[in-house]
């Protein structure tokens, strides 16, 4: 899936219930897989871990949802290397 | 950009000085990154939006680079839905 693939799943199968419960509501799940992404990379398996990385940007995606943004938009940034010197590897 | 080419921009750009840093100050900056993106969904512009989300998917990317985890099969469990009930929408 690319981000798009990934928004549109994703609105599809929560985009209802999420707009109901609100965006502070999203940044407190978005906090909170963080965290428990962080454990995982710390202590956890692979598998542990896929979960953890999937389960954060799919949040991601629902806040981008909610907030009508298009994540390879955002993404854009990084698309010719770093966005401050525009260089690969950065040189700032 | 799908996820393999944002990992592989933001490998090229970053890589070596986020190796040379580690994964706990990787996992840092993703924090500071996912606050300034709380902020931003706030009381911030679109363009601010825009900014944040950008900078917290690259940071979710260095951190799956350093754990050698490939974001596209980490979010395949979305691809048919809600991974626990299977359905769309979700019904759990």
């Amino acid at each position: 899936m690319d981000f798009a693939e990934l928004q549109d799943v994703i609105e599809r199968t929560y985009g209802t219930r999420d707009h109901e419960r609100g965006v502070a509501a999203t940044v407190a799940w978005l906090a909170e897989e963080v965290g428990e992404l962080a454990q995982a990379v710390r202590k956890g398996s692979r598998e542990q871990q896929l979960h953890e990385f999937g389960d954060v940007v799919a949040w991601v995606a629902t806040l981008a949802n909610q907030q009508g943004i298009d994540l390879n938009e955002a993404i854009q940034r990084f698309a010719r290397g770093c966005p401050k010197c525009e260089a690969i590897p950065c040189a700032c």
